[in-house]
């Protein structure tokens, strides 16, 4: 029989708003019932390490929440979340996850773990369900603004994720207030430009579907979503505020019995609208597989922030987006 | 008795995604329903006139969907779009509704019946459901990319229309990727400290929230949000999306007798959802009450935008909003 190769994933359980003992026990709990070629190494505060039977890597420093990105990762080099990206960059590890501080983790794994050849800087991807397959966004908040040369780089890296996620030539929209191609800033309208000429290249590997606007992404007819951080941000966050608030509806038109026989039905239903809140965002373009679950997450969204790293790192995504951007080179 | 004054409602048929008699049907029918003071004037092609009991003024022309804005309010005078206007302009008219190319319709209202003294941009304004009172949200399409001296107005314009409404010292926030006074951009932060210092002022007529995610805006704290029209595009439009994803996803849970139950519970949420696309949007800044319904109405959506214009009209939001910017003159 084939010994499927190790596969070790680090959970930074510390520096979010959710308490390290509750996270450290949403890990404890999956570890039972993952493949046994996966292992999960905590990574936390010396004090933790008793209450679990994980590996445990001690990390006497916390990045907070509040803590300004750039002064954090210089003067806190034995937090949790440096630990864990170095221990990626020394290959003890294959994926990381963390709920901590978006900005340190972004700006400690570009600068740790640097970029793979050719991109320029880093996204965090979100997937999100839609009436068809899900679309994966990016990106969603690490890149306040963006060149069309950035965004052209999210379509190339959007692509390899749902390539990897056995999409053949998956299909490429922009977001944007329209359709028609001269919608937009002029940095979309040069994206747009390229993206159709790239992709009418012998070895493309995405198809271009135009100008996408927020009310039709969810119909599903794109495989990924290419936007700047911050309307990518604005996207994300409008989605589970509108999902939210029709729960809310839901909960205070259903009551008693009605209720139970309605929740029933509905389980499906708000499973998937708290899908855009479970897997976290992939930070992509980096050389390494990093995870950033929400900063408030659950138990429940943290260990599917923890299944979503074991899948990136068994697809071979990084593999895949390299191959992709070296055929490119001239 | 007093005898409220006339209060007179242009409605543009032409040049929308729907026909032309439909939107008169609607307006025909709403007729019936409105304050015996309010008189609807239908705007459109000679071949129509015949077909309505309502007050009808002849265009020769239509701007389509697809003109080039600037070219089509040169060329096409004769317009419904640019006579309803010129209507507004000449107080023929109290409030204009139209459903037909936004651009042609801001860059003409801007043009013919000029800015309010002291504001820089027209704005689209929409009203959002939340789980508390409306929230009005502008821009949501007029300008792509914002300084921040246009957000700020944008504050003030919000402000005075939630006023109007009824709504004592109306609350304001501005859309950002995070609530943190440093978030977003070099131009929201500026709105930020600008804001903050606005609402301190002993004749201020609006508090300032501070920034608000996507996700928290349908909580309802606040009652004006502030957004470039590129961002407030994404957010309105994802919010659409996502209510029609999720409505979806009910109708493909419950069918049968079951689904009728349903739908019997489920009819006033289903109103709340819609009523995004429903009243239109309010083009704000310009010396006139205009609404912009959907450019793909249904004739309930439009009859929703036309009571819309009455309920603006009648509320003095223009004489309003023009008082508190005469007091901010130093």
């Amino acid at each position: 029989m084939l010994r499927r190769p190790e596969i070790r994933i680090g959970i930074d359980i510390m520096g979010s708003d959710s308490s390290p003992e509750l996270l450290l026990q949403a890990a404890d709990e999956l570890a039972g019932s993952i493949p046994p070629n996966v292992k999960l190494v905590a990574i936390g505060h010396p004090r933790l390490q008793a209450s679990t039977s994980l590996r445990y890597k001690t990390a006497s420093e916390t990045i907070e929440m509040d803590d300004p990105p750039l002064t954090a990762i210089r003067r806190k080099k034995d937090s949790s979340l440096c630990v864990g990206l170095k221990m990626l960059r020394e290959k003890e590890l294959d994926a990381l996850v963390s709920a901590g501080n978006t900005g340190a983790l972004v700006s400690y794994a570009k600068m740790s773990l640097s970029m793979l050849p050719g991109l320029m800087r880093p996204a965090l991807l979100a997937l999100l369900p839609t009436k068809k397959s899900p679309v994966a966004v990016l990106d969603v908040g690490a890149n306040l603004q963006c060149k069309a040369a950035h965004l052209i780089q999210f379509a190339q890296i959007g692509a390899a994720y749902q390539l990897a996620r056995g999409q053949a030539l998956p299909s490429v929209g922009l977001l944007n207030i329209g359709s028609e191609a001269l919608k937009g800033t002029s940095e979309l309208r040069m994206a747009y430009h390229e993206l159709s000429e790239l992709s009418k290249e012998p070895n493309a590997y995405f198809r271009f579907a135009g100008n996408i606007e927020g009310k039709n992404v969810f119909d599903g007819n794109v495989d990924v979503l290419v936007t700047d951080g911050f309307s990518g941000n604005i996207f994300l966050k409008t989605a589970e505020g509108l999902a939210n608030l029709i729960l809310d509806r839901i909960n205070e038109n259903f009551s008693g019995d009605e209720a139970l026989h309605m929740r029933k039905h509905l389980q499906d239903l708000q499973r998937h609208l708290h899908y855009a809140e479970y897997p976290g965002a992939l930070l992509c373009g980096v050389k390494g597989v990093v995870i950033k679950c929400h900063g408030y997450s659950s138990p429940e969204a943290f260990s599917s922030g923890i299944r979503e790293a074991i899948r990136v790192a068994s697809e071979g995504f990084i593999q895949i987006l390299q191959d992709k951007l070296v055929k490119r080179k001239p």
